[in-house]
């Protein structure tokens, strides 16, 4: 669970997927797993991913929800230039802002397609990908030229996700995060049904520390226990704790331990 | 994008993920694609995906808004013995329904551990997965014994893939699907900037057909044009206009064609 010292401190986000190719099972999402992690490292709290379809009042109503709930919107999806890319109107409509064409995202579209004459130029729909809404800051694209953009809080971003990867990369030293949270876990090999009452404890006892428990199945049932906190030093003790007792549950060998990675 | 002719046949459903270590970018989700192949094989529209931490507010609303707006909500995740599996208890306050220790789930998880006796046997943490609510259906777990419910239209169910498949077989012959929804698809050597035009042209000429278009890259840019109906032969009808409009854009080589699969 999220814990209170953690939420106080560490910036919000919140991940909005629009495509129905992930709804309807065509493609799996991958951008949303990779920002979750970018956020850990970030110390930036990833508080919602949400999928919808192709559709322009649920882009704008869910936009609106999430840009007011959270500190940063990440969205991924329907930016390209066919008729189905209707994300940049409907987040401009979220805001109520104009958007059309814009000189500078045109500009760097006719130098992407003026080096690469293979491509067959320019177009009428792929000037559609020129389409900013007023005020918006461009998000550099170094894979296939299309920007992104910032509108207030939201980064409307490629579904591609070699492109989405890419554009993260590129906010990522603009975004302003908190201490990073770092995990330390446990793998056992005992049914989480076995750890569950000394596990709930140690949780009572180590507020600062957030402390999961998730089972798995590989010849027998075992569990990872994931501890995970901002505070180095909670960690660290809660760590020592939980391993001293786990120690007491199970012989050594049923025991993997994975300490922090920096 | 959803056709109307789509949205007004079909039954709807929404995913509604709850675990910290997805949000937290420890694991990947995989359930939500499964959940989204298995409703378009049946003909049921999955109209939203949303996964939320393990925070009993946020599960409590995220399951008032998602029940009041589809025809059948599932869960997965948080339904285990520890400490941070709140789930069922969301649920149950989402629809101001009294929760406890039943005896049909009792008995269910007693019989189970009675036939594992190295599993260490019921005690109080494995007690919780009895906690079902007042009136709600119990969902049978063959991997792992403790059963998921049904409250309302909420479909209560495991975090753990194998089960989550598991509990999903065995509901499925009980949901009211519409036509499957068949998708008829092409891959095509070239940028989707560069078919962007016509696609829109045909997709405005079959209302009855979604039309969607994602590019990729494989050594040079290309894009999976996707057509989906739950009308067999308007979809045949529209995937034979692209197929010929495709033809006089491309060469047959670089056309792979994906017929509906039945």
């Amino acid at each position: 669970m999220t814990t209170e010292a953690e939420s106080a401190r560490a910036p919000r986000a919140a991940m909005l997927v629009i495509g129905d190719e992930i709804l309807s099972g065509r493609i799996q999402d991958l951008n949303a797993h990779h920002l979750a992690q970018r956020m850990s490292a970030l110390g930036i709290v990833l508080a919602e991913i949400r999928v919808v379809p192709d559709d322009h009042a649920t882009i704008v109503a869910a936009v609106r929800t999430l840009s007011a709930a959270v500190d940063y919107v990440f969205t991924s999806g329907g930016i390209g230039p066919t008729h189905d890319d209707i994300t940049a109107d409907a987040v401009a409509a979220a805001f109520e802002t104009p958007i059309d064409v814009r000189a500078d995202a045109r500009a760097i579209l006719e130098a992407y397609y003026a080096g690469r004459p293979a491509s067959g130029g320019i177009n009428a729909a792929r000037l559609r990908m020129a389409r900013i809404p007023e005020g918006a800051r461009l998000i550099e694209n170094p894979v296939s030229g299309a920007p992104g953009f910032v509108l207030a809080n939201v980064h409307v971003m490629a579904g591609v996700p070699e492109i989405f990867r890419a554009m993260l990369a590129g906010l990522e030293p603009g975004l302003a995060g908190g201490p990073p949270i770092r995990s330390h876990g446990f793998e056992v090999m005992m049914p989480e049904g076995e750890i569950a009452a000394p596990l709930g404890a140690l949780a009572e006892a180590h507020p600062a520390v957030s402390i999961g428990c998730y089972p798995f199945y590989r010849d027998r049932p075992g569990a990872r226990v994931v501890l995970r906190s901002a505070d180095a030093a909670a960690l660290a003790d809660a760590a020592e704790a939980v391993r001293r007792r786990l120690e007491t549950l199970l012989d050594a060998s049923d025991i993997r331990e994975v300490p922090p990675s920096d």
